[in-house]
Formats: structure tokens, C-alpha cells, sequence
């Protein structure tokens, strides 16, 4: 075993995801990551015990990079907290969650995977349950009109307006997308 | 060349969607294929051009299954015409799509896939956009409550549902599945 660093294992982990994205999860190697990464052949099977240990790795990281920062929760806790900012925030959250489109494929990668791998399959479980209870968690307590229901709902028909957007971006053009987002809001506050 | 038959590059299809759910896109070989059809090994390269003339005949056959018999198409045009005969029938095809499991996430193969494959993403997001289209005017002429947007709406929800119960069945359970569909139609109904 080599020398171990912090950085250089993110390195690796970012890189298995754009690997992921790119080449899907078959192609997903240490090699592949090596190479992806630039570093020598060799390196990733020294800070990774097993393909799965990576799976599992870039599962978390895509969530980690996927919260939004300090600036951007103190944007979104000001503001009225009406309809309209509803709408605004879910269209933000869409196009941030979008702009990292090698995450977002890596992770229906992983859900692929998942049903292939019980242990995968039970920490995106957790993850991802996690995560949706966060989001109504947030909503209700940051005083935005909607209850469970709505956030659950809105997650639902965000998430596959995201699926469209990023593997068949022609079937809604960005207009509609943005329309959809914008009827979503307003039908699903009671 | 051998000879070939229509019924044995129905099965070889068939195979290929096997293989694309168990294996994913990239495990989709000929070889693959003829050992899922449990025919002689080259078998299916006598019946396909390419690998992306399989992908792009798979995407279309998945569709093909995925449509409601006649039975289907009558007894859903049967009954009232209100709120609760939406719920009804939604609730009836996510149950129909999440039964042909593998075709489902042969499509997310499959879309997955498109983000590598200009012809592929073409192919796909014609058929997709004609289903889409297809469910608005369905819906509306058979004279169910709603409007086009409520139908898109309920497109993008119901998609995301059918992920979450085929690729993490535990995040949402098979009661709270339900719920979410009547949520959804009671909400995105005008």
C-alpha cells in the first residue's frame, strides 16, 4: 500500500464519477478511473478495496456536490415565502442539479447497478430516503407555502423533467421545461 | 446469410432487452444475446447489421409491449369520466409498466445510452415525444377530467415513481406508492 492522501482519493472519486457518466457502470474499472484521473495505472486499486467500495464512494460524493452551498441556503431562506418563490427556487434547483449533469447520469448509473447489488442497493436507500426527508424537513421549516405531500410530489416530477433534460433534451425544449417547472409549483401547493 | 424468421428476431429483441436490464448497455454483445435467446452462438449477427440496429429495434419493441391490448384500451375507456376514474387508471398502468420490469429499465439503458449515440438519442426521442403526444390526446378525447398540461404532469411524476419502485423499492413502499398516485392525480387535476 502506498502513501495514502485525502486529496488525491477525492481525485479519484470525482474521476470513477465522470467515469460512470461517460462509459457507464460496466465500464467502471479501476484502469478506467486511473486513466480518467491521469494518474498511474495502478493508483486507484491502493486507496479502494473493491469495485464496490468506489460504487459506494461516488454515490455519497455526487450527493455531497449536489448540496448547495452556504450562499446559496442563505439565498433561499430569504425572500417572501410565497407561490412565486416556490416556483423560483424549484427552477434554480433544477438548473444547479442539471449544470452537474456527469453526477446526475452517474447516479441513475448507480441506481441501475443498485438492482444488481443488494449493498449498493441499501446505501442509496438510505441516501436517497434521507435526502427526501431533508427536503420536506427544509420546505416546511423555512415557512414555504405546500406540506409533505407537495414536496414529495414536486421531487417526483422534478427529478424526471431532470431525466429528460439531460438524456433526451429534445423531447421539452428548455422553454417547456421551464413552463413545466412553473405548472408543477402551481398545481401541486394545495 | 441464413435464413431468417420473423418469430426468432422477435426472440432475439426479446433477448436483447433481457440483456440490457440484467447486464446493462454495455453488456449487450450478439454473443450475449444468443446465449439469452439460447440460440448457436452468432445467431444474432445474421439478424442485425450492428449493435446500434439492436439498441434502436429494442427501444421500439419495449414500447410495442408496453401498450395496452385491446381489452385494455376498452375497459379504460369504459366506467365515468371523473377524478376518481383517473386515479383509477393511473394507478393501473404504473402497475402494468412496473410488471414489465425489464423493459422499464431497458429504457433507462437505453436513455443512458442516447448520451452517447447521436442515432440512438434521435430514434428515442421521436418515440418518446409520439408517446407523450399520444397520452394528451388519449386523455383528453376519451374525455377524462384534466388538460394537457395535468397529463404531462402526471407523465413526469409516474415516470419517477416507476424508477423509485424498480430501482429502490424500499425509499417509497408499495402503500405510500399508491398514496402518491392518488396525491398526484388530486393535485394536478385543474
Amino acid at each position: 500500500m502506498v502513501r495514502q492522501n485525502v486529496a488525491r482519493r477525492a481525485a479519484l472519486v470525482d474521476a470513477a464519477i465522470e467515469v460512470l457518466a461517460t462509459e457507464g457502470a460496466r465500464g467502471l474499472t479501476f484502469r478506467a478511473v486511473d486513466a480518467q484521473a491521469g494518474v498511474p495505472t495502478g493508483t486507484a486499486s491502493n486507496y479502494f478495496a473493491s469495485r464496490d467500495e468506489l460504487l459506494t464512494q461516488a454515490g455519497g460524493r455526487i450527493y455531497e456536490r449536489l448540496q448547495p452551498d452556504a450562499a446559496t441556503i442563505a439565498a433561499s431562506l430569504s425572500g417572501p415565502r410565497d407561490r412565486d418563490r416556490v416556483t423560483q427556487l424549484m427552477k434554480e434547483l433544477v438548473d444547479r442539479i442539471s449544470s452537474f449533469s456527469s453526477g446526475y447520469l452517474a447516479l441513475l448509473e448507480l441506481r441501475l447497478e443498485a438492482t444488481r447489488r443488494p449493498g449498493l442497493r441499501a446505501v442509496l436507500t438510505e441516501r436517497i430516503r434521507a435526502d427526501v426527508d431533508a427536503n420536506v424537513r427544509y420546505h416546511l421549516e423555512s415557512g414555504l407555502p405546500g406540506d409533505a405531500t407537495t414536496v414529495v410530489l414536486l421531487y417526483l416530477a422534478m427529478n424526471w423533467l431532470i431525466v429528460e433534460r439531460l438524456t433526451l433534451p429534445d423531447v421539452f425544449g428548455e422553454g417547456e421545461i421551464h413552463e413545466l417547472v412553473a405548472s408543477a409549483v402551481e398545481r401541486l401547493l394545495p
